[in-house]
C-alpha cells in the first residue's frame, strides 16, 4: 500500500514493521475528536480565505459523513495508514476525492495529535470531576446517618480514641474533595489549543489559531509552537492526579475489607458488589474493594511510564511520544470505572452499628481519657501517661478494662481522680467531649458536614 | 533509657532495633520547624487559659534557648529518643523541668509532625518558585540575543524546519511556567495546619486552632482530624510537581548535551559548568547537564516510593509514613540545586551562531517551504508532498540541495513554481515567513518575549 | 445470567459491575493454556481413579472441541461469566452436559488461573531468549565487517579515544548475553507447576500433582500449596527481566538515533525501519528506534505496577492479583516486537565508514596516546595529564590537531618526546594498540568475535 | 584548589558548583574497596614490568597507611577532589610525593569506580543471603511448632479453609528461598572485574586483567571494556531483587499488623519489637512491622531510580551514572535490616493457639468439606456447591454453623449425606485430610518441613 508521506522512499516496510509503528490500533479512540479537530480547522482555513468556500463546504461534508459513521462504529481503519489521522484523511479522500487533500494545509499531524489529546482529556476530566461528586455525596450520605455511631479509631492499626464513624467517612471527603480541587487546577493546562502550530514552528498560511481554538471551546493557545507539540505535561499531570486519587480509594478498599472481615464485621458490602468463590460455597469476597486496590498499580504504572518516556527527550516531537496515550485511555477508563464502583459500594453499604458499639465498650481506647483528665486536673502530661500505662497493665492483667477498675485502685494510682471518672471513661462521652475545631465531637462533626455539602454545592464544577 | 511512652511495656527494646525505629538520624532537619510549632501550640495554650502564664512564660523561654542552640548546631540528640519531637521535649524538661511535661497537652506527635512538614515544604515551594523565575529569566537574556539567529529545527532529531533559536529556547520557559504554576496551585493544599488534631480524633481541651494557625502563617485548618494527621498528599504532589520540572531540566540538558557534541558545535558552555577527565586531557565533560538529567531518576524515585507507602495504608497514622521524610528533603534539594545549577548554565552558555547559520544553509529544512509553496498555489498538499519528497530524493542523488536545483528542473516536477521560489527557500526568509500566532517568525518570537516578560514581572510569587 | 459461584447470594450484581470485574476481555488469551491444563488435570483425575474412564474420556472429548474452536477463535465468551475458566467451564456443559461439572473436583480456579500463566509465561521466555539470540547474531554479523574500522569513542557523548566499531557494536552483544542468562535463570522459578494447590489448602481427593506436572511438561511442583496460588514472583521477575533489556535497547536506540542525526551520519537505517513526514517531505525518520526507546516507559511501568499490586497483601488470593495479567500480556508482546525490529534493523544499516575515518582524524581522542606515551617514558602520569592538557589548548587555540603540532613546540612541552610520536597519534595505531584483555586493539576484539560466537553456539537455549 | 584533570581549562568551577558535583559525600563508603583494587592493581602493575618493584613498593606503603587511617575513620576529604578515588589519590601524593601519581597507569576512574561497586556488592549480597537464612530459621523455628496449631486459612481476607498455621508460616519460607536462589543467581554477573578496561577502550600498557582479577576474588573479567565501564545491570538486578524481598516482607507485615490486632489477635509480638504511643498510653503498636512494609517504597523507588538513570543513556562512560550508588548503598542497608528485624520479630512472636482454635470452630470455613464429600459422593461439584451455598445461608439465618445442622436438615438438601459428615467438618479433620503434594494435610507439612531444613543445610550459601 502506497504511503502519504511515501515519495522519498524507495523501499517499502515489511508489514510487521507497520504493524509495530502504527497506532490505529489504539488512537481509533479519538475518532471524533480528530473529525472535530478537522472541522474546525477547515472552517478556520475558510473564513480566513486560505480555501475557498466551495473547498471548504466539500471538506465539512466529508468530514459530517465520516462522523456519522464513526458514531455508528461503521469506519474500518488500516494498519498501513498507521494512525487515526492518516487513516481518516485517507477515508476522506477516498469519499470527496483529491480536494480533501486540502484538508492538511497549515496543519501537521504533530499540532493534530496533542489537538485530540486535549479535547478528549478535557471532556474525561470534567467527567471524572462529577464521578468523584458523586462518590463524595454517597459518603454524605451514610456520615449523616452516623454521627452518633461511636466506633473505635484506629491508629498502627490498634485501637486508639473512640470516635464517631461519620467522622472516619468524612476523611475520606476532604481527600477526594483535595483530588477534585487538583483536577480542576489542572484544568488551566488541558484547556489550550496547539491547533496550527505545525510540525513546530507555526506556518506560513495566514491562519487564525484563535479562532479555530475558540471553535474548539478552548479557552487559550499556546504561546510557542514547539512547546504546544512537544507538550505531554498535561497528560502527565492528569496520570499524578488520578495516582492520587486511586491512592485514596486504595486506602478506603483497604478499611473496606478489613471491615468486612469475619473478625472485624464492621460493615457489609451489598451482594451487588461483592462476590463468590468457585470452590468454597460459603465465600463472599470484597472483590470490588480489592479490585480497585489493585487497580493502583495500573494507574502508578502509567503514571512512572510516561514520566520515564519524556525523560531526556529532546524537542520537538519524537516517536517515542506515540506511547503517551494507552496509558492515558487505560487511566480514565480505570479511575472512572474505580469512582463509580465507589459511589455504589459506599451507598449500599450497611454498617453494623451493634458490632461497632460493643467494640468500643471492651477496649482500652479510653485510656487517653483519663490522661487528660490528669492532665486536666494539673498532673504533667508525660506523668499522667505513665500512670495510665501502668493501669492497663493492671487491667490486661485482671482480664478486664479501666471502667471496671474500683475507685480506690484508681485513686491509689493518682489522688486527683474523683468518681466523675466513670463518666469520662464512656466512650459515647469521649467522643462528645473533643469538641476542637475539625474533632470528633459530635457538634463539630455536624459542622463539618455542614461545610461538606456546601463544598458540593458551591461547586460549580469544571466550567 | 527510659521511653517517654514506656508505661506500658514490661520490657525494653534493644538498641539496634530503637536504631531502626528511630527517624532522628533524618528528622532533625525539621529542629526549628518543630520548635517554631511548639511556640505557636504553647502561646495558644495560654491565651485560651488551658496553661497558665507562668507555664507558658517558662515554656517559652525554654523553646527559645534550644531554638539559639539549634541555630548554632549545638544540640545533642539521642537514638533512644526516636526522633526530633522526643528529643526536643526530653531536651526541654532538662532545661526547665517537669513544667516541660505540659507542652504536650492537647497535642499528639501525629499532628506535631505533620504541621512540621506543612511549615518545611511552605519554605521550600516558596524558594523553588524563585529559583524557576531565575532559569526562566537566563532564558529570557539568551533569548533576547537570539531571535533572529536561525537554528534548525528538529523531530525525531533530524533537521525538520529552521527556526528562531530563540523560539527553541523559550519553549522551555512555557514548560517551566507551568511548573512555576503548578507549585503555586499546590500552596493551596500546603498552607493548611494539621495543629490540634491530636491523635486522631481532635482534643478535650479547648483549644483554638485556628488562633495556632495564625500564629504559624497557615491561611487555614484542616477540616477533619483524622484527615490532619493521615493525609500526605501535599508531599506526593510536591513531588510530582518536582517530577515534571526535573523532567524538564532533562530535556534541556540532554539538548546541551548534544549541542555541545563535536559533531553538533551549537553551543559552548562554561569551563565553570563543564569538568575534565582523570585520564583523556583534552575532554571537557558537560557534567553539570548529564548530572540533572541523571538526577530525574532520584526524584522520580522517590514520588513513586511515597506513592507505594500510601497505597492500601488504613486511617489514621501508620509507623509506614514515617517514611516520607527523606524524599521530601532530598527532593527539595535535588530541585534547588539543579535549578541553581541552570541559571548559571544557561546564563553563560555560549552560542555558536556561526555554526548554526551553516547548518541551516546545508539540508533540506527548507522543503517544506517548497511544498507550502506548492499548495498556496493551489495543489492538494499530498501531491505537493508526493513532488517534494522525490526532488529531495533527486538532490540526494547529485550531492547538492533543493536551492541548488535549476528552474527547469523544478518546473518540470510542477508547473506551477516560478522563479520566487530561490527567495523562499532561504532558511531566514522560511523563518521570517512562520508568522502564524505563536510562530517561530521573528516578529511572532518577539511578541512572546513581550508575554514571556509580563508573566514574569506579574509574579506576585507564592506569598 | 445465573453465576456458578451464586448459591449463596440473594442479589444479582449489575450489568456495569459485572463488566469491572470481569477478566474475560483480557484473560481469553490464556485460553490453549487454560485447556492444556485442564487436559492434564482431568487425565489425572482418572488416573488416580477419581473420575471415572467414561466421565474423563467424555471431559477430554469436550475440551478437545473446545480446543477446536478456540484454535479457529470461534469461541464465544460471556462477561457474566468472569473469566476465561468460567467460560470455558460454562461452554464445556452446554457440550457435554453435567458431567462437565465434574472438571472442577480437586481444582480451584486460584491453583488454574496460576498454572495458565505458569504455561503461558514459559513459553514466552522460550520464544524471547530466541529473539534475543537473532539480535546477537545480527550484532555479530555487522561487527565482522566492522573489526578494523575506526570510529571515535565517547564518554559524555564527548569524543574520547578511537575505538573499533565492532567493539562498539559487541558491547551490546554482552549485554544481550546477561539478559539471556538472566531469562535462563528465571526458568526455574516459572517452570513449576502450581496444579493441585486448590484454593489454598491443597484437597482431599487423592490427585497426583506430580503426574499432572508432568503431562504439562512441569520439571517440578510447588511444595507449598499457599505459596501455589499466592506467588506471582515469577511474573515481576519476568517484568524486572524485560525492563533490563528494554534498558539495553533504549540505550541502543539512542545511539542510533544519534548516529543517524545529519551531524553525526555515522550509519544509515533501512528504509524499511525509517518513516516519513506528513508535512515534511525530506524527513526520513528512525521512528523504530524511536519507539523502541519511548517502549522502556511501558515496561518499566508494567514492573512498578505488580510491585505495587503485591505490596502488603496477606495470604493467599487476593482479587487484586487479577491485575497481574495485562502488563505480562503487553510485556511479552512489547519486548517480542521490540527484539524483532532490532534484529531487522541492526542487519539493514549501513555504516558510513568514511565518515568515521574522517571523524578520528580531526579530533583530540588521541589525547591519551600522548598522556600514555609520556607515562610509558617514565612521567608520572598526573604530570603527563597535564602537560597534554595544555598541549591540547595550545591546538584549539591555533585550530590544529594535536598530529599538526611541530616536534619542537612538542619537546618543549615534553623532553622525553620524540619523532616516533607521528605514528603513535594515529587513530588507527591507537586502536590496534590497546591490546589488554578485551580492549579495542583488533587482535583483541578479533578473539572477543569469537568467544562471543561461542556463546551463541553453545547456548541450548531454555529447553 | 587546583584540579587533578585541570590543566585543560582556563577557569576554575565555583564552590557551589563543585559541590553539585562531587560525590565524595556518599562514595566515601567506598574507601575501603577502593583501596582494595588499588592494591591489586598497582600488584600487577609491579608484575607486569610496567611499575619498578621500588616504586611499587613506595605506594603499596602509602595504601597500607591510607587503609589503617580509613579504618580508624581519620581520613579527611575534600569537595574539591570530587570523589573518592581522587581524594585517595590525593592523600597518597601527600604522603608518598609525586611517585603516587604512577598509581593510575593504566587505569581511569571509569574502570576504578566500577571495580569498587563490584566489590562492595559482593559483600553486601553475601550478607544478604545469610540474613535471608536467619529468617527463615526463625519461620522453621515457628513453624515446628506449629504443625498441628489449626488456624483460619484466607483468601480475599475471607475465611476460606482450615489450614496449619504452620502451612502458612511455611509459605513465606519459600519466598524467601526464591530470593536466596535470586540473589545466588545474580553472583554471576556480580562476581566480574571490570579493571583495566581503562576510560572505555582498554590500554596499551601491558597489564594482566586476569592477575587483577585473581587478587581481588574475582571469578572473571568482563570481555569488553566499553560493556565494562557502562554496565550498571548487576546493581539494577540487585535492586529488583531486593524490591521482591521487601515485597515479601510487606506482606509477611501486613499479616503480622493484622494478625496483632484486638479483633484477631492471632499472635503477639515481642515488646522489644513494638512501640508506644506518646499520647494514647495503652496503645502496643507493632512500628516494626509496619516500618518494614513501609520501607517497600523507598526499595522500588531506587529500583525505578537507577532504571530512569540508565533509559537512552549512549556508551559509554556518562556522569548520570554517578546516580548509582546512593540507592545502591541505601537498599543494602533497609535491607539488611529489616531482615535482621523480621528475623528477631518472627523469633519472638506468641502464637495465640487457643483464639485460632476459637477463630476456625465458628466459622464457615469447613463449606468446601461439605461440598467434597457430596463431590466425592458423585454429585458434580457445581451442583455440591450450589448445595453447600444454600446451606450456608440457612445457617447465617439462623446464626448457628454448618455443624449445628440436624442430620434431617442436611439429608433434605441432599440424600448422599450420612452420619460421617459431622467428623468430616470438625476443622482438625478438615485439616489433616488434605494431603495432596504440598496440602496443608499435617503429614504433608512435616515432609514439607524436611524439604525446607535440607535447603538451609545443604546451602553452601554464596562463596
Amino acid at each position: 500500500m502506497s504511503k502519504l508521506w511515501g515519495g522519498r522512499f524507495a523501499q517499502s516496510p515489511e508489514e510487521w514493521v507497520d504493524e509495530f509503528n502504527a497506532s490505529i490500533g489504539f488512537d481509533q479512540q479519538l475518532v471524533l475528536e480528530d473529525l472535530q479537530g478537522s472541522v474546525a480547522h477547515v472552517t478556520m482555513l475558510g473564513e480566513c480565505g486560505i480555501l475557498a468556500s466551495d473547498e471548504v463546504e466539500e471538506i465539512l461534508g466529508g468530514l459530517a459523513f465520516l462522523k456519522e459513521k464513526a458514531e455508528k462504529n461503521e469506519l474500518t481503519y488500516s494498519v498501513a495508514n498507521e494512525d487515526i489521522h492518516l487513516n481518516l484523511e485517507h477515508l476522506l479522500i477516498q469519499q470527496i476525492g483529491q480536494v480533501g487533500g486540502k484538508l492538511h494545509t497549515g496543519r501537521s499531524r504533530n499540532d493534530q495529535v496533542a489537538t485530540d489529546m486535549h479535547l478528549y482529556l478535557k471532556k474525561r476530566v470534567e467527567e471524572i470531576c462529577q464521578l468523584i461528586r458523586s462518590v463524595q455525596k454517597a459518603i454524605l450520605k451514610q456520615a449523616e446517618q452516623h454521627v452518633e455511631t461511636v466506633a473505635p479509631g484506629y491508629t498502627h492499626l490498634q485501637r486508639a480514641q473512640p470516635i464517631s464513624f461519620a467522622h472516619h467517612l468524612l476523611a475520606y471527603f476532604w481527600m477526594l474533595e483535595r483530588d477534585h480541587e487538583r483536577f480542576e487546577d489542572s484544568m488551566k493546562r488541558i484547556d489550550l489549543s496547539p491547533l496550527g502550530a505545525g510540525a513546530l514552528a507555526g506556518t506560513t498560511f495566514p491562519i487564525d489559531r484563535n479562532r479555530s481554538a475558540e471553535l474548539l471551546g478552548f479557552s487559550a493557545i499556546y504561546e510557542n509552537s514547539m512547546d504546544a507539540v512537544s507538550d505531554r505535561d498535561f497528560i502527565i499531570e492528569f496520570l499524578s492526579n488520578a495516582s492520587m486519587t486511586v491512592m485514596h480509594l486504595s486506602r478506603f478498599s483497604e478499611e473496606m475489607i478489613i471491615w468486612s472481615s469475619q473478625e472485624f464485621q464492621f460493615i457489609e458490602l451489598a451482594d451487588a458488589f461483592s462476590t463468590g468463590s468457585s470452590i468454597m460455597p460459603q465465600k463472599k469476597n470484597p472483590d470490588m474493594a480489592e479490585l480497585v486496590r489493585g487497580k493502583t498499580g495500573r494507574v502508578y504504572g502509567h503514571l512512572l511510564s510516561l514520566l520515564t518516556v519524556l525523560k531526556g527527550l529532546p524537542l520537538a516531537y519524537n516517536k517515542d511520544m506515540q506511547e503517551d496515550k494507552e496509558g492515558m485511555f487505560d487511566t480514565a477508563h480505570t479511575l472512572m470505572g474505580s469512582l463509580k464502583i465507589f459511589a455504589g459500594m459506599i451507598d449500599t453499604m450497611k454498617v453494623n452499628t451493634e458490632r461497632l458499639n460493643k467494640a468500643v465498650n471492651e477496649d482500652f481506647s479510653n485510656a487517653t481519657e483519663l490522661a487528660d483528665y490528669l492532665a486536666a486536673k494539673g498532673v504533667p502530661f508525660r506523668e499522667a501517661h505513665e500512670i495510665v500505662g501502668k493501669l492497663v497493665l493492671v487491667c490486661i492483667g485482671q482480664g478486664i478494662y479501666l471502667k471496671d477498675l474500683p475507685l480506690g485502685t484508681l485513686q491509689e494510682a493518682s489522688n486527683v481522680i474523683e468518681d466523675d471518672i466513670y463518666t469520662i471513661l464512656e466512650p459515647f462521652q469521649a467522643v462528645k467531649r473533643r469538641e476542637s475545631a475539625g474533632g470528633t465531637g459530635f457538634s463539630q462533626v455536624k459542622k463539618q458536614l455542614g461545610k461538606a455539602k456546601e463544598k458540593i454545592s458551591a461547586s460549580s464544577s469544571v466550567q
